[in-house]
């Protein structure tokens, strides 16, 4: 880039990432994991960005997951080590994945027969392998098998199919992971992960080796990546953080703000921002507004933040006012890029590669 | 597009627009407004498309209204007149709107001096002329003056500002349009137009021409856009329409759905879909399912769907299934391109030119 562009010139509303709390974020979570048997495979859902998962894999990281295949084809010229942790279902698909198993070296979670013949039979008629996580229910009510004898019969299949090779388990404790009190957030992981680990040792005792179970998030990376027979975490959100994180995991700072301008002022206690529901998402809360006092984000139209409070009466048309959303991972999901700050200084613009990439 | 493909042939999730309800609703929104005085000048902040705004024209709309200047640009190659019905603020944002005026004949709102001030220097120096509403509090709280005086004095600044011509007045009774109640929303919006048509007799009244009065929106179009006073009506999600309208407007029919398949069947009354909040959005509520009895949408995770209930133990691994979202703007903002139904045939890919947008 060329003359040097402060943050207070983009354009709004803009997606703008501080790059000094993106490193400190990435290094704080590596030195976590350096300490440890279990390794860290950020769930890259959350930044979709190439740059972000390089950063992430020269600090140690073992590879990425995904949640969607499209997010896999989107970063795999920076990754060659891909969990995909979700069932890749549709013929289209598995054609894509077999194809993609070509750049790198794909995981995928099933969780029933259909999965499992119709991943192999694509991985056989291509010459391919594909590894495999037999994904386990471990509480939170979405997908996964429900016991740990309907695992081994699962994993038994897999192990058996041209084409698959068994190398694991995966379960989230997607219910534990936004628990605010700390020590029910632990009971709940640890619970979770003693099932998993479990069912682990069930498989392992009927003979089928398990190389990997695979867990954790953001709010459980402590828990879950300290738990004995967990080898990875899939936590996503630590490296930009969000708001709701913010309370959960505090060693991690807001490195993500969506830059705002105030565009109209009509009340003394009231301020409208020119960034609503199609730049920063709601389903977790409002999000927080920086370094302003005595002012909150009330309510977020299609395209209006709406700022209330005494506070309110320090803006004027035109301020720029930075928003920290309460759930990243959707917001990032909005935008087509990160403006990358240094300070206030603008250094870089980074792709969000994988942004709108559901399928 | 070659052989023809049926819908349930297109990867998931996919946004798919029945084209025969589309017609239908933009005939019925037609039909309805060729009875009346007031114009319809649609909202494409819902659609983004310039392939549905130009039916909108065809049948008979005296231009577009948008939310964001980066979709009056995105869609100025298909309507030349277009209302940017918000406060556009910033050197940025000027630069691009006198640039705009090369393309189309824009119209914007404001609610305060700085407003006119800068949009006049910017027109003034560029020798473009820009059309100018003054926007009105309403009754809802958000941009907008805040009394016939102060919409005067506003108009008397803009009329006499060199660059700016004065054409009337915005209000947007955002606080009526969906009132499930038809009495209670006709009462809140009549309410609403009576200020806003006093503010402009209060106007004219002191020698001023107010030639535009501007509102309504597609749960309030048959009360706005009947209103004595009243010259255009800005609706919006009546063409493509949704869920949440579905109960206020049930004459509009759901036009738009999210394609998804079955990815998961991990309980006799639970399934699981491949699309979820960064498919379609929840702030309005869970997205209808299609055509399934005894089955609901019970909670949307960023990348799932988890429908629960009896009718679940139906659906296998690889079914379509069809989502109507409970607010079609901020879902339709998601994705890249509609999927064009005529009955069960993909008949055209439509872009979503202006998804993104926010600027």
């Amino acid at each position: 880039m060329g003359a040097k562009l402060s943050k207070y010139d983009l354009d709004t509303p803009a997606l703008v990432l501080d790059a000094r709390a993106l490193r400190n974020n990435i290094e704080q979570m590596a030195r976590f994991f350096s300490g440890q048997r279990a390794k860290l495979r950020p769930h890259a859902k959350t930044h979709k960005c190439p740059q972000i998962a390089r950063l992430q894999l020269e600090a140690g990281a073992i590879g990425i997951t995904c949640a969607k295949l499209g997010e896999a084809e989107a970063l795999a010229d920076v990754a060659s080590d891909i969990l995909i942790a979700n069932q890749v279902v549709g013929a289209q698909k598995l054609a894509r994945l077999v194809a993609l198993r070509r750049r790198a070296d794909v995981m995928v979670a099933v969780d029933c027969r259909e999965h499992v013949d119709a991943l192999s039979q694509a991985a056989w008629a291509a010459g391919a392998t594909l590894r495999v996580l037999v994904e386990v229910d471990v509480g939170m009510g979405r997908c996964g098998v429900a016991s740990a004898e309907e695992a081994l019969e699962l994993a038994r299949i897999v192990s058996r199919a041209p084409g698959l090779r068994f190398c694991g388990l995966q379960g989230y404790e997607g219910h534990a992971v936004m628990i605010p009190d700390p020590g029910k957030r632990r009971e709940t992981a640890e619970a979770a992960m003693a099932y998993l680990v479990g069912v682990r040792r069930y498989i392992e005792g009927h003979g089928l080796p398990v190389e990997i179970v695979s867990g954790g998030g953001t709010g459980t990376y402590n828990i879950t990546g300290a738990y004995p027979g967990v080898d990875e975490v899939q936590a996503g959100s630590y490296a930009t953080m969000d708001a709701k994180y913010a309370g959960i995991v505090p060693e991690f700072q807001p490195a993500l703000t969506v830059l705002c301008t105030v565009i109209s002022r009509p009340a003394a206690d009231r301020a409208i921002l020119d960034a609503g529901l199609k730049a920063v998402t709601s389903e977790f809360g409002m999000p927080l507004v920086v370094g302003l006092e005595e002012v909150q984000c009330r309510r977020l139209a299609e395209e209006h933040a709406i700022l209330e409070g005494p506070g309110a009466s320090k803006l004027r048309v035109g301020d720029k006012v930075e928003l920290i959303p309460s759930h990243g991972c959707t917001t990032i999901n909005l935008h087509e890029r990160y403006y990358v700050l240094e300070g206030e200084t603008v250094v870089d613009e980074w792709p969000i590669a994988a942004r709108g990439r559901c399928q």
